[in-house]
């Protein structure tokens, strides 16, 4: 399944409309391209519902939020709601600021979600920012650990539940649930945290996944964390002494750029539950 | 004459503004780096007049739009128009929505532009909106090819007299024209469209090309396309298992900083209609 | 204590705000992480004050600026005096345009800055703008050389005293000083110069050193300028036939991932004068 997944990206080449930080633009814009994707960014508000309209999908990150892109991750969300199109939301810093926490419970108020992802802080916040957590759920740990997981999943179960989104939390153990099924992800490295942005590309990955397989979005999700994860092993294992994370950076796209659909399903360490 | 003009810009360093996407703007920066120019980046409206005047030319690019960038485009063309500095204009996404193709025909409209570089689709979009092409012409296919190579000839020729700038168009085989002279170039590799923005590099360092030889602009056009694509060649030829895209963008750029004259002359690959 | 300076970066982690210019903001993020630190980006007026509260830092460049991001620097700036975070300036292309020359003016008069950065243009705009440059100061020389090195020392020692903050003049030699005494260092490769954003990596780096080391910003201050510079040389070490500043620009944020304090120490090249 996950092998037809990737696949499916390549074949279909889904157009991805990402609203997204400028921090990390141009490797969500590569890993897209890498994956088989093909990348449009804009954020103005009198652009984003034309080019939203020519895409297959709405990538939204409010990683470096601005007034004016906040009307626009509005806007070309709804006209992405009315088209039916997949739209993920990357609640970068929700939690941080006031500003980042209401922008990304506003959206999900607003907006119907394909996906939201984030790591366990991020969405921790909006289950608590939009009333979706009761009781032992908001006590849910800041890690997800083995000791911790099973209190983890219930509490992605849940929040996927009662969003209505599938939600995907990643970190030491990635968890994407629909809030039946729970995809528990082993792969990827810590050192990919010293990367600025790997969290962005996979969000930027995901759409594209998540664009090519309207049938299957759950397992297309997970596809994309399996991938992403991999690529970040594939591309350590090429790693030589007086590499760095800015050389790290650039091997981890290249083995997204090389994935093929038989390598990630050889490669993918997860199991369901 | 290629050589002279790629020598031109190493010796000449002439300082470029920007006002190009957030998505590419790194790569541009370092592509005019890499060849000889100097870069320097503003949009700001109440900025750009000033910075326009201590730079030798302008790019730009509309690859992601604000209102604000708008007015900064027009006041900072205007400025170099006025200044006698060349202008280039590379139109991004015209055509995929209504700002854009608004835009880019408003800055035909406003300003004497030197250059406009895209790829066929968006020159046929600027050459319909700004109605200066009648005819057989707007029926030229979205693809310069062997087969379509005359009509397309003769369309970039025709948008070149009437527009009155030099125009590139550029895919699997460039045309780059004044109007009276055509050069088909056929440097470059299919999978440079898998890396975000050579296009826009290839704007940034065309800009610098075209500065740097005043006397010579159309040939300095053409030598920045040959440039880039013979860069994307060599590139390609340091690419081992494992590289991909990213590795790929890296590869070309160092390409570039490596340039000579002699290696351009003895690697373009043009014919002159 | 140039060890300790660097090894106190990676005990603490320091948490970097960073409101800069998207050109290079991308490679400020791996350099933050590269040594240790941790970046965040936000210029959004009503989001920097939350986000500089979480922060330990705050860097401050001015390399593309827009109305609401001057908003933001000066509202971030205050919180952050408020708070006691070091701040520091990198006044990019002050004295190419009003609006950068008087925002870094504007930023010196309302804000407390621990460190100024810059090249002796900006530095010696700085000084004649906010009124802090007299007599023979105003006539030191456009690059600090080693004939010009005693007026440099003098001018930067004056404007230190004068500001109230650390100043650090890069170029062929780097100067940094309290006002008191003035580190004189060596390391760095004229080729750094060649690839964009090399000062702004140092800048982010450099906050994150000052903010690490409370007791000690002028060594740490120092220390900084040391790492950038000798990763320049170890990264440069590296390259091979045919690799060009993109190549380059990854080998530097190698080094940096690598550099111990003991790499540092033993490679730094300076005096105190």
């Amino acid at each position: 399944m996950l092998k037809t997944c990737c696949e499916n990206v390549r074949k279909n080449v889904p157009l991805v409309h990402n609203i997204t930080n400028y921090v990390t633009v141009n490797d969500v814009a590569n890993v897209l391209l890498a994956c088989g994707g093909s990348p449009i960014m804009s954020d103005e508000p009198e652009d984003v519902v034309d080019i939203t309209a020519i895409c297959s999908a709405l990538n939204i990150n409010i990683g470096t939020l601005h007034k004016t892109s906040i009307e626009a991750m509005l806007k070309a969300g709804k006209k992405s709601n009315e088209l039916g199109h997949p739209v993920l939301l990357d609640p970068v810093g929700a939690g941080a600021s006031a500003l980042r926490t209401n922008t990304a419970v506003e959206l999900m108020k607003e907006l119907k979600l394909t996906v939201i992802r984030g790591n366990i802080s991020e969405i921790k916040t909006l289950a608590l920012g939009s009333g979706t957590t009761k009781g032992v759920d908001a006590d849910v740990a800041d890690k997800v650990t083995d000791e911790t997981l099973d209190d983890s999943i219930r509490f992605v179960k849940n929040f996927a539940k009662e969003s209505g989104s599938i939600v995907a939390v990643t970190g030491a153990i990635d968890l994407v649930s629909d809030g039946e099924k729970c995809y528990v992800i082993r792969n990827g490295r810590p050192e990919m945290g010293q990367i600025t942005g790997t969290g962005c590309q996979l969000s930027g990955m995901m759409t594209a996944f998540v664009a090519a397989n309207p049938d299957n979005q759950l397992e297309a999700a997970a596809a994309a964390v399996c991938m992403m994860g991999l690529a970040g092993e594939i591309g350590w294992s090429r790693m030589v002494e007086g590499d760095g994370n800015s050389t790290y950076r650039n091997r981890i796209i290249d083995a997204i750029y090389n994935m093929t659909g038989e390598i990630l399903e050889k490669g993918a360490k997860y199991e369901v539950r």
